[in-house]
């Protein structure tokens, strides 16, 4: 299955060929299934979205939540309690027919968008007094939705990621939720995938469907546009009323619950890792998500066996010290050969065990992120593997800050922020007037730019001229304003 | 979400009803949601159902698969390519409409109910040479079948698996992977599940639709019905040549590839395992898949304070050795309510700690599987935690297997075989002739007795007068007969 030939465009000239051209060639995911939108997903992605979902679950169940496995069909009428939240019926695969002769089911099923719906229906049983709150579950599943365009990791009519649902007594605790749900997203999106971010909460008329407020961690991608990432939504008691979930609290009131759901779906979260960090070679991994930290290809010639001997050894070292390794024992493939397909994949190191090294008593060490080879001696092999792999993570975050500060503008006047978003892109700090009318003429002029919202947690002050970027009438709050997948 | 009430029916006198009470009462799956057949699962049970897979993820995984994940649907033309295979479309979920205006797909989309067709439609593309095989893969999934009669973890219309495809250049190395499977399933649901099995070649007339030949592990539930679980399919070339999956071999012909399929299906067999062990309490889990193996419940009276510390000390003391363990710290709930909840949810191991063990630098330690009680002194804790989780794992392996062959009979006459399913169930040995018209007949006059097939990889002579037990003509092998799930 591996392919020959690497990546043959440049990313810094023509992005989204690259984008492709990795997620075929680094063998992430085939297109050619027969159906539009659906994409089949090869070992490695798979390999790398689990650890990236499982570092999720982990840090979810630490905080309290747990898991749960509902339904991947939701019937109509569930889809329609909500009034608002009953919108996502238009974006949905329905399951109608069933059985030998195609029998029509009694209600059409959707094969779920999301699961607020089905879940929300159970909670109405599952919540009765004060002691079953608060109620925090996940659940990691694939959701469908009718896209028209889609994208390999970025956009699908099927994707993969985790969707927590919570339930609380009070909104005071719901509000928590969410600051933890963006600790969560800083832990996880930052520290281990090595994704900036920026916590924005979106305008009213860019909320989730049925949401009192959408809080969205936005990154920016190599053509500066930017991706919504984890969202976490407070559903306040619209959905409680809507689905009935009730309780009984301590002072003997029955009180509607408070809600809030997070989503964190990292198969998008990959495709902007994927796009983030890789170079003209293909994919670069965070050695924390890397299914493979250090690969091993040993350089046969005269002294095959002593090379395979050591090569062997190595192996076996770091793994009793717990580091993700293989050894490339093909015998079909060159060392130039696996050097390529290796770093195609992103493996963060490679060591390189030849004659000279046995001899040496060494062996040499390449990092996928700045190409820099090291010649390690053996004694002293695991400590400084386990260092460069720390360096490799933090240089990763490093220079995604520095990419995504570069990209934090701002304008005062609608010229300015035109241009910007037309020759740099990136975020644009302007002042707004709050005005749905001001963002939808910002959209139609810059050619895409939406209100991304205002930062979460944080009071910004209204700069400069003090007036809407747009109407130039008084300035309610400070936006960032970007062009976005 | 607590139930204040225990099991109400004898496991031995009603297992029907005692199955469903432990579903509902130990919160393992909740059955009103509002579509027929479909479970919503609650944390308890997927918290053992991904330990169950994660194991069989594991094993595979070692045995060099890697892991993929395909589209959850699947057009209809490919579901019919395989002649045989296109039964399959009979029990399935079809997608049909998109979008808002409840628009006609061009083609019908399957939920899927297997993956052969859609994943051996890939196979085609991927294999081209001897050096892309043996191709091992397998993905955890969901699938769909519109089943008539469900019942929970036993037959849904959605349940969980594991779906192992794999593809090889020789018919030997195909033969070679359905004994890799037998071990597989030997390692994980025996050794680790507790679940006993024979392995069985199924007679012609019960393969999976599309296979050469169907080996199945079938158990023995308590009411003496067998209940498939997993099995592993020897496909020929039936596969490659229906999907055109050719690879060019060594010797530069090109040939088909040889196929074999593997599907252990966590659910059901967390559903055997509930029925296998379980009691007039509730659950009773084996150790190596208990998401607790030890929960800790403070006894509170006067010394509150020394024994909360003191149950935390130990708390600490056990998940520094990597045990699973929980502080049942809930202020609300009485220490025999408690005792009575984990009881129900199959914990192994319970740890009491009241103020006289304080003093005396002990604590009280309860089995589930015996309910014995055991003081065990401070100092030699986790030594003895760790033994009793042993011991506890393997007791109940040799519960199951000597229930097992128990059940197990043998028949030379029909009246004996039938008297012996009518009172007794389990497996019974026959002779048999191999004409489907006999087990046609057998089935009939027994009320639902099948044959389940030869024993896996054992030639057993023809026994007794070496007639089949229905037609008494000359007998040709000998086949176990059970009534099943």
């Amino acid at each position: 299955m591996a392919e020959e030939e690497g990546i043959t465009v440049k990313k810094s000239e023509n992005f989204s060929e690259w984008y492709s051209q990795v997620v075929q060639k680094a063998e992430l995911a085939d297109i050619r299934y027969n159906v539009k939108g659906f994409l089949v997903h090869q070992p490695w992605s798979v390999r790398i979205m689990k650890k990236i979902r499982d570092l999720f679950e982990e840090e979810l169940e630490k905080k309290g939540h747990e898991p749960v496995w509902f339904p991947a069909v939701i019937p109509e009428s569930f889809l329609k309690k909500e009034k608002e939240h009953a919108e996502f019926s238009a974006d949905v695969f329905w399951v109608t027919e069933a059985g030998e002769n195609f029998e029509k089911l009694e209600e059409k099923l959707a094969l779920r968008p999301t699961s607020e719906t089905a879940m929300y229906t159970m909670f109405s049983l599952w919540i009765r007094s004060w002691r079953d709150l608060p109620l925090k579950t996940y659940q990691s599943c694939q959701v469908w939705r009718y896209e028209s365009v889609t994208r390999p990791f970025i956009r699908g009519r099927e994707f993969y990621w985790i969707e927590g649902h919570d339930a609380f007594a009070t909104e005071e605790e719901a509000l928590e939720q969410v600051k933890e749900d963006m600790d969560t997203t800083e832990k996880i999106m930052h520290q281990k995938c090595a994704i900036p971010f920026l916590f924005f909460k979106r305008p009213e008329h860019d909320k989730f469907k049925g949401a009192v407020n959408t809080f969205a961690a936005d990154s920016i991608m190599p053509d500066g546009k930017a991706i919504q990432l984890p969202s976490t939504h407070f559903l306040g008691q619209n959905f409680s009323k809507a689905f009935e979930i009730k309780f009984v609290d301590k002072d003997e009131k029955t009180k509607y619950v408070w809600q809030t759901c997070y989503g964190p779906a990292f198969w998008r979260i990959f495709g902007a890792l994927i796009a983030i960090h890789g170079d003209d070679k293909g994919l670069v991994l965070p050695p924390e998500i890397a299914p493979i930290q250090v690969v091993i290809v040993p350089i046969l010639g005269k002294d095959d066996e002593k090379v395979m001997k050591k090569a062997k050894e190595v192996e076996r070292l770091l793994k009793e010290n717990g580091l993700e390794v293989k050894l490339d024992e093909r015998k079909e493939y060159t060392p130039g050969w696996k050097y390529n397909y290796w770093e195609l994949k992103g493996v963060p190191l490679r060591i390189e065990v030849g004659p000279i090294d046995v001899k040496k008593k060494q062996v040499v060490v390449a990092r996928r992120d700045t190409g820099e080879k090291i010649a390690v001696k053996d004694e002293k092999l695991v400590k400084s593997l386990n260092e460069l792999l720390k360096q490799i993570q933090s240089n990763l975050i490093k220079k995604a800050d520095k990419f995504f500060k570069e990209n934090l503008h701002e304008a005062e006047d609608f010229e300015t922020l035109k241009k910007i978003l037309k020759e740099k892109g990136g975020f644009v700090r302007v002042n707004w007037c709050g005005k749905k009318e001001c963002a939808d003429y910002i959209k139609a002029e810059t050619e895409g730019g939406t209100i991304r919202g205002t930062l979460f947690g944080k009071k910004e002050k209204v700069f400069g001229n003090g007036k809407c970027v747009w109407c130039k009438k008084e300035a309610k709050e400070v936006v960032y304003v970007a062009k976005s997948y």
